[in-house]
Order: structure tokens, then C-alpha cells, then sequence
């Protein structure tokens, strides 16, 4: 690694490889023992969730029974893949935790931060099909809104937190002063406090879980509040999700970027294929695996189950074993490769429903 | 003059002076006097409209009896005064004449582009004040809306406009890239637009009565048709009225300066104190003016009975005696000053029913 300044860019979709690093740069934290204890959840247990801010705010609030909220939102630019799973599993687990939890299907984001996107109308098709997924995942339709249909109130304040931006900071954050990405930024601040705010709710802590290449959003945000006394706001915490490796070497799986992810609406044949090509961390051959063990650390087929998977026992044993040299890539990647299908078969059962739903949703005004 | 290029900022609250300078250098048309004889109104018989883009297009409509419509606001930063009377008037003679007409009570852009206007809340505060005015001038309450209460159809329009203004394009025509007065500017061609815009209305001619200093805005809206052909819609015309000189020499009426202006709200008997001061056309003494009589031209009474006494006659009257030296500066501002306190009394009289119209506008949502 180099000594230049790290820059985060939340739009460049590329994958923030040393966290250290970025971590001693921004003033991001690790996750304790004694927090991951708090939540006794896999995306902790596993690492998946690599650093915070404030989280210590959202653990105190939880133990003494206080309203706090979880909000995250993934912009509509493209069909969700399997990374965008883990943000809204992360927002599942809060909920089960107590708290209250808004999903944020964000077509104008969509729209205003992504070139590829050149109309609403492209955003809002993207909208109705992630929400679907959102629903079919498990998130509650009351908890989730459209960027484009909310009430006055919502907008008014976007823009009036506009007026407390200078463009030296936002030029110094951003790299750019493109209007659409002001435009998404201020969004995405409302976004993040508006369950705060009279009428969509009331001052208390809140937690924001994302990936750690959108922390620049989560910083602003956090300096806003200071600039309205009025609204009383608490600064939101952050939640970094770990990026579950793409299927392309060094990437992280993006909806920019098809050959690097699967995607929730994949046929589960085409994703079977997906996982049985994907990069393994096993040796050179069979003979080398079995004295040297694998390597689950690097591997695709690993990352896989350690994201998704819930049972506990069958992932470490699968660790486990692979170490060992006891457990192969070929067993592994069937056995990877019909846990994704069978998920996916699932999922879009559901998805038949809920695709429904989602587009009532956007009919409504 | 200098030769320096003109530098048109709506933000500055500077009296336009070259008129000419600035209509070669922007494109700007002078009205002609066929165009004049389209519409029997004083506004146009006295040059009290003094430039305009595409009129011509609305005249066209008017006479093919086609749907056209003409659209204002006023940013609530500040109490109204006789300079926004003329604004109002001119929306109300394109009613007459069979506009749609739109009259924004621009509290969003009051807080955004202003520095003394703090809080949103004080930008509610003077809607409020503002659309009690224009009711009462005789604006329709079903023509009049809120920027900060619209439908958000509106506010993903002007962020869908963002995306399509070059940083560089805004600087150019602003000098500026404040992200409020970015938020005003997207805001106010959202307005201007939007009653061609599904589900507000369709595509039609269109006619933005404002000063010439808020060229600018029109010249940006208008380019921005092209850039959303799916939306078909026509670039709306422009029409710039002249101001009405400040009460020190060299201002226009501007709530920003109250004293340069007589406002609605004013105390009739506080008004009258306003006019009976004014600088008038008339000579050193009573003798010189009946010798060489008085120069109408550049007396602030004689301007209040221009722009605001609809009585044709007496307004000639008034400017010829002037000039033959028949007609005195004591008597002027004594008529001037009685038809100022006559107006605001019967204006102050409506306001009480139209102010709480406007209270009630406020609160719904």
C-alpha cells in the first residue's frame, strides 16, 4: 500500500482493501468483544460487520429500552445481488433487536449519482424490482419508502440542509461538484435523519448500516445535525459491513459491474454455474490440498456460506475441515452451489408475490 | 456606461440601468407596437413591460385560443411592496386575457438564496404574509401554491433537473456554487416548468412575468426543454417588467433595502409620509416650473401613478400639465399620497379575510 491519503468515493464502486488504514484515517472503530456480545447475531460473530461509529450509543439505548432506529437504503441502479443481502439482513437483525427500521428504496439516487441511469422512469423500474426483493427478504412493507414519493416535509429538508453545505466541503468530501450528486448527497443526509423529524418521528439514536465506502455520507450527516439545534437531532451512528468479495478477483460484488456478483434474480442454474467457477482457496491439487489444508480466507465458496448461511455449527465445521484437509473444493462448491440455488428458489417464489406489492407501492402517490 | 460585460445576478437586488446594453448582450427583444396592441392593458401602453423573449408565441396562442399559461413568485424573504404589486398585476392581465396563471409563494428559495432568512420557519412565515397579498390583490387561492407544500412530482423534477446542469454551466451564469442557491435555482425551473408537466398540466406556451435581472433563471429553464424530450415541453417565454425606482435615488423597491420601498403593509398615514418625501421632476422653484415646466420622468410620484393608476386620463392628464408647468409638485404628491393611502386602506381591509386564507393554506399538507 502507498502513504497517499486514502479517498473514499462512494460512487466508484470500488472495494476498500485496507481497513486499517482507512479505519485511523476517518476515526472508524472496531467492533469489541464485549459489543459483538451485545448482539449475539452471525454478522457479528463472523466479522461481517468490520467497524462502527457509535455503536456504543445504539447498545445503551437498546439495554434501557429506548426508541432507537435502524435505517439503511441501496440506491436504484441495477438488480440486487447477493452483497445487497447482507445490508438488508443487517437491518433485519436491528429490527429483531428493537429497533425501529426504515429501508429507503432510493430511485432518485438512483438516478441522480449513476450516469448508466438516464431517466426516473429507468430508477423507479429499478425501484419496484428492489423492493420486491426487500419484501421477499423479509422486510416489512410499512418499513420501506420511496425516495421520489414522500411527503413535502421530507424534500423541504433536503434542501434546507443544502444551505448548510459549502462547496469547499462538499469539493474536499466528494471530489466533485456535479449537480446530481449534490443533489443525491442532500437526499441521502434527509434520508439518514429523517426519522427524527417531525412528522416521521422524533430525536433519538439511530444506526446506519453500509458499506465503508459510503462513511463520507455518514460523516456529513453527523456534522448536520449540529448545524439544526432546532431539530434536536442526535448524530447517527455507522455500521460498516464487510463487502462480500466479488466473483472477479479484487473486486466487491456491484450491480455496475453483472460479471462480478450474483444476483438475486439469477435462475438458480445460471448462479449454480456462477458458484462452481468461482476462485476457491484450495491447493494446486487434490495430493497438496490433503497435506497442506485449504485456505478458506480467500475463498469465494467460503464467502459464500459465511455471509449467507445461517447455521452456525455447519460453517465452522466447513472452516473447520477445509483447514484440515479433510473437506475439498469440489464438495464444497456443490454443496455452496445448491445452498444458493435453494435459496434462490425460495426467494423468488416469494418474489412473485411481493414483486406485486412493490408495484402497488409505486403506483401510489 | 463601462464596456465590461454585463453580469446579470438575481441575487443581488441591483437596478438594471442599460436596458438596451443588457437586451443586445442576453437577446432580449423590445416589445413592438403591434405586440403592444395585442394587449389593451396600461402595463403595455406605458413601457411598463420593457422586454421580453418569445411574446410573440403567446400571442399566438391567445389568438388561436390555445391553452398558454403565465407563472410568478416571489421569494418570501420579506414584506411585498408597490414592485411586487406590478408583478401580480401583470399575472392577473394574462388571466384577463386567458392564461392559466400560477403565482409560487417561494418560501423554500426565500430560505435558500437568502443569508437573512435563517430557519425555514421564517420563510413560512412571510408565505403567509405574502399570499395574504397577492389574494388580495385579486390572485386566486386555487392559483397560488406553496414551494414547500407541493406533491413530490415537483421536487423529483428539480432534482431530475440537476443532473442535466454542468457545473461549469452553473457557474458561468451564477458565479457561484452555493449549494443553497444551487437548491433555489433547480427549485425555481421547476416551478416555471411544471405547469407543463404530468400530473400538473400538459404542454403549453408559457410567459414568466419578472425583472430583468432574473433573466437568468429563464434563459437556464428554457435550455433545460431540450434536455427532456420525453416531456415535450415548450421553452416558456420571458417578460420584464421595468422597476419601479426606489425611493433613493439609484434603488429599486426592495424588501431587502426597506428604505427604498412602500410597502402593503405600510400604515397608510406612514405611506403617505414615503411619498410626501419622494424626489420629484419638478424645478428649484414654483416660477421655474411654470416657466419650464416639471420633468415627469424622473419623478417617484409621477412613477407611483404610472405603474398603479389604472385611470388612463388622469395619468396623461397628470404628465402633460406637468410638463406644460400647470401642474404642481405639491398638489402631485398630495394626489400621488391620497391614491396610496385610498389603496392601502381598501387593500388593508381585505387582507384581514385574505390573511387568514393564508394561514389556512399553510397548515394543510
Amino acid at each position: 500500500m502507498t502513504d497517499e491519503p486514502i479517498k473514499l468515493d462512494p460512487w466508484a464502486n470500488v472495494e476498500v482493501k485496507d481497513y486499517e488504514k482507512v479505519f485511523e484515517e476517518f476515526g472508524v472503530e472496531r467492533v469489541t468483544d464485549d459489543q459483538k456480545k451485545a448482539f449475539k447475531h452471525h454478522l457479528f460473530q463472523r466479522n461481517l460487520i468490520v467497524g462502527h461509529r457509535d455503536l456504543g450509543n445504539i447498545i445503551k439505548a437498546k439495554e434501557a429500552k429506548k426508541p432507537f432506529y435502524c435505517l439503511t437504503g441501496i440506491a436504484c441502479s441495477g438488480p440486487l445481488h447477493f452483497g445487497h443481502k447482507t445490508i438488508i439482513d443487517t437491518v433485519l437483525m436491528f429490527r429483531k433487536f428493537g429497533a425501529k427500521t426504515f429501508f429507503a428504496a432510493a430511485d432518485l439516487d438512483g438516478y441522480l449519482s449513476r450516469p448508466k441511469v438516464r431517466t426516473l422512469d429507468e430508477a423507479y423500474d429499478f425501484a419496484a424490482e428492489n423492493i420486491g426483493h426487500a419484501l421477499a427478504l423479509g422486510v416489512d412493507e410499512k418499513d420501506i419508502y420511496i425516495q421520489s414519493r414522500m411527503p413535502s416535509r421530507y424534500y423541504d429538508f433536503a434542501f434546507e440542509i443544502s444551505k448548510k453545505i459549502t462547496p469547499a466541503e462538499f469539493q474536499a468530501i466528494y471530489g466533485t461538484m456535479e449537480l446530481g450528486k449534490i443533489s443525491a448527497v442532500i437526499l441521502q443526509i434527509a434520508d439518514i435523519l429523517h426519522p427524527q423529524l417531525n412528522p416521521f418521528g422524533k430525536p433519538m439514536q439511530g444506526i446506519v448500516p453500509v458499506g465503508l465506502d459510503q462513511d463520507p455520507h455518514i460523516r456529513l450527516t453527523r456534522d448536520m445535525c449540529a448545524k439544526f439545534p432546532q431539530y434536536k437531532m442526535f448524530p447517527p451512528g455507522g455500521l460498516y459491513n464487510a463487502h462480500q468479495p466479488g466473483l472477479r478477483e479484487g473486486t466487491k460484488m456491484s450491480s455496475s459491474h453483472p460479471e462480478t456478483a450474483i444476483f438475486l434474480s439469477d435462475k438458480p442454474e445460471e448462479a449454480r454455474k456462477k458458484c462452481m467457477k468461482a476462485l476457491t482457496g484450495g491447493g494446486n491439487n487434490l495430493e497438496e490440498q490433503r497435506k497442506y489444508g485449504g485456505n478458506p480466507d480467500i475463498c469465494h465458496s467460503y464467502a459464500t456460506l459465511k455471509f449467507h448461511m445461517e447455521n452456525e455449527k455447519e460453517v465452522q465445521r466447513i472452516y473447520k475441515e477445509c483447514k484440515a484437509g479433510t473437506w475439498f473444493c469440489g464438495e464444497c462448491k456443490k454443496l455452496t452451489a445448491d445452498f444458493v440455488c435453494d435459496f434462490l428458489k425460495a426467494h423468488q417464489e416469494k418474489l412473485k408475490k411481493t414483486r406485486k406489492i412493490a408495484d402497488r407501492m409505486l403506483e401510489k402517490e
